[in-house]
């Protein structure tokens, strides 16, 4: 059922301004929400209505691509917001935003964007105030905690305000096309699932790389670090998307049941495995897009044990995956920004073209998330010709091109999907509160496996693929990384 | 071995005109045989040198593609050339021709296409004139007789003259890129081969249309029909490497290995089956693009029961295509000219997508031969967008263009392919013996249930699809044809 009201945490932050208003603006213009939907934010700027509704044009002049401004929608769009300040930190400004939201019996979709210290007193704040009824549910933006223990901290006083089936916790990573196309791609085909086990597949490598560093994360990154920021929610969902066993049905319970299975499959990494089956770095000086750029130490004005790089070899431990590394590796300040998921296919067990001289390479699925979206099979055919040295193979791509397959579709930012899913109450690309706690239950194991070894990240120059050990990772096992 | 002269039969003859010379031209042009080869033209025709280079060279400048066409290389291409009369149907111009060709002692390929009336005499012709030596091979053009027995006393007859591995039957399809991309696609590559069977293969169907009716070839045509004409050679080949057993190289003698099982396990059509499982036609008048056309017996000045038109449902009684039927359907003054092989997968065995409305197809792969050469896979993908009306799922195609991946390569006639592996010795894509007394024993069975069954062709309206009975065919099965 879709919702008439939507409350928006965080509404002057960062992620409101780059996605979460250009996404309910499209959503706006393209008529795909009710027309009495409101969208209520709140944060603790002092605001009134009227300057809020300028602080979102001047977020949505700046962000939206120029063909999707339309001066009509627009002032149509600002109609629907409204403010209300708020310390979320304490409890006394919760009836005001009470107010504010007014009639909620039609149904209130939260967001909630917050800094991990807040979310416990925001929780009790909306159920005293009487805005985590029967008619609300509440999406969570990441992060969600530190550890297992504080998420479940997170979850907890969560579901003391709202039961699992209302709460949504966002990997934005989900909403994007071409995750779902993966899904589109091995389940709607014939094509790839006799292949998608241990028998068909060498290896996967899944790398989320960004050239960035630090920016103006200090606060929060510091502390945190590559393997929270990253692994714990986006690689390991995408890990859990491809590994997953067929589900019965495409929707929110059979899709979460098979990834939490591969989730907890994963076999531990510990203090007796982390030094062999992880990396960390941290960036030092080097150079970026052409200029010189300072260490991350140098960025943040102290010394720190923070990775902000991290290479893992996982496995899932189920008769699929047997034997099948999965190789995760994100980082910061690395030469390109890129998020792909890289599928390995075996070798063919035996060339009949190996005595006229036909070199093969193995096939290959490249799911290419960032910068472009599209999905790319690499196969072996015959170079036209006439054979006279020997028959001549070639690796040639057939690409899914998203964009080209489906021209005048128009690319969506996957907040766009998200912000639907959460008003209309659909909860399959959420993440539920199993797959967190078993993210968090494998990362920490992880982490307390560096400790117990004191191990602390390598520097690397930024603008490299990481230090050498990363390299070494996957080459002692005879793979190179797919850069 | 590359060997030294090149003793052309039908010198004069349209085969020779439209693809012999200008193949041979292209592969000279290209700097791809030998400086001192030799090609020497004979047929009944009474020229001398110089009346061939010109009969060449109007060949030339009618059937190369413009770009192709040097005045260099096309002189230099004429003093190859040389030509000697012969009447085939007597020994006595034998000893004449052994003169023109001279010294064989480097070599000799023979091309022989001519009547089949003349094949026996030219074969003995040959040998009388001390020119089926070790030194010489013999490629053999179709027509190679029009029942089992009458195959088996041509192939007899060059026995007697030249051992099987120095006999190379000529089928021109086999030298298409595409076809042999097929074989590349299917074991150069770990994608198909764990679907290539009944598990995961629906129906194969090999269509081979032409828009011509009987045009010059009333002596030959009239009497041999479509079944003859194109499903004994061409269509059971495509079969063959469609259906055969990865081989153990890619050599002659494993290959066709793999063919010859393939033919062999062909399940017999016989009086039994033929009429529930072939459909003969012959076209009556009607329209060809968009011009009235007469019928086949007004344009043969007679009534005829030759079929114009057949439609196949075989199977190949092995364990890989238990319950597969291969649809086999050819004829003239169809509505286009293509040829293509299209394999439907199955279906998958159960869609998650189901409840969220997204309709499924089958995978396709459509190998595409004629008019141009290219490879397809149909796949599903989802197409992008917020899926309020439920997941929407389209079939998208994956291309392997051989022109657009491999850019700069030279679409080659497929003459010129397999003119070059005669004269350098390989036989791989030429068809052996037992293969051809495979196809004519299965061929003959169909024809003898005809017969049993009184069966005679019914009319078709020149640019239909053939005969109702066609499409009847594979409807009972649930298949439609794939225009």
């Amino acid at each position: 059922m879709a919702f008439e009201t939507l409350l928006l945490f965080g509404a002057t932050g960062d992620l409101a301004r780059r996605m979460l208003l250009p996404s309910l603006y499209a959503l706006h213009a393209d008529g795909l929400v009710a027309a009495h939907l409101r969208i209520v934010g709140t944060a603790r700027s002092d605001l009134d209505d009227g300057a809020y509704r300028d602080f979102a044009r001047a977020a949505l002049e700046e962000f939206l691509p120029e063909e999707r401004k339309d001066a009509g929608a627009l002032a149509s769009f600002l109609e629907r917001l409204s403010y209300q300040p708020l310390d979320a930190s304490t409890p006394e400004g919760f009836p005001a935003l009470a107010d504010k939201v007014g009639d909620t019996s039609k149904g209130m979709a939260i967001f909630l964007s917050t800094a991990p210290f807040l979310f416990e007193p925001t929780i009790a704040g909306l159920k005293s105030a009487g805005l985590a009824g029967d008619n609300v549910r509440i999406g969570l933006e990441k992060p969600l905690g530190t550890d297992l223990a504080s998420s479940r901290e997170i979850n907890d006083a969560v579901a003391a305000a709202f039961p699992e089936e209302r709460t949504f916790r966002i990997d934005h990573y989900l909403g994007k096309e071409t995750v779902q196309n993966l899904l589109a791609l091995r389940f709607a085909n014939m094509m790839f699932e006799p292949l998608w086990n241990a028998n068909g597949i060498d290896h996967v490598q899944i790398t989320v790389s960004e050239t960035v560093g630090l920016e103006g994360r200090v606060g929060f990154y510091d502390g945190a670090g590559a393997l929270r920021d990253m692994v714990q929610n986006h690689m390991l969902q995408l890990l859990a998307l491809v590994a997953m066993e067929p589900p019965a049905s495409f929707d929110a319970t059979a899709v979460r049941d098979e990834k939490v299975k591969v989730l907890r499959s994963l076999r531990r990494i510990d203090a007796d495995s982390a030094a062999t089956h992880s990396v960390t770095g941290q960036y030092g000086a080097g150079a970026s897009k052409g200029e010189a750029v300072p260490g991350y130490a140098d960025e943040l004005g102290k010394p720190s044990d923070t990775e902000t790089f991290v290479a893992i070899k996982a496995h899932v431990d189920n008769w699929r995956w047997h034997g099948v590394p999965f190789y995760l590796r994100t980082g910061k300040r690395l030469p390109t920004r890129q998020s792909e998921i890289f599928i390995q296919f075996k070798n063919i067990p035996h060339s009949i073209f190996a005595k006229k001289g036909g070199k093969l390479q193995a096939n290959k699925m490249i799911i290419r998330l960032q910068p472009e979206e599209n999905i790319r099979l690499q196969v072996m055919a015959k170079e036209p010709g006439l054979d006279r040295g020997g028959i001549v193979l070639r690796e040639v791509p057939l690409d899914l091109s998203l964009t080209h397959a489906f021209a005048g579709a128009r690319r969506r930012i996957a907040y766009e999907r998200l912000l639907l899913d959460l008003i209309e109450g659909d909860p399959t690309l959420f993440v539920r509160r199993d797959e967190v706690e078993a993210q968090w239950d494998w990362i920490d194991a992880i982490r307390a496996g560096w400790a117990a070894n004191g191990m602390t990240p390598k520097t690397y120059g930024a603008g490299s693929w990481g230090p050498s050990a990363a390299i070494a990772l996957t080459e002692r096992d005879g793979v190179t990384w797919h850069d």
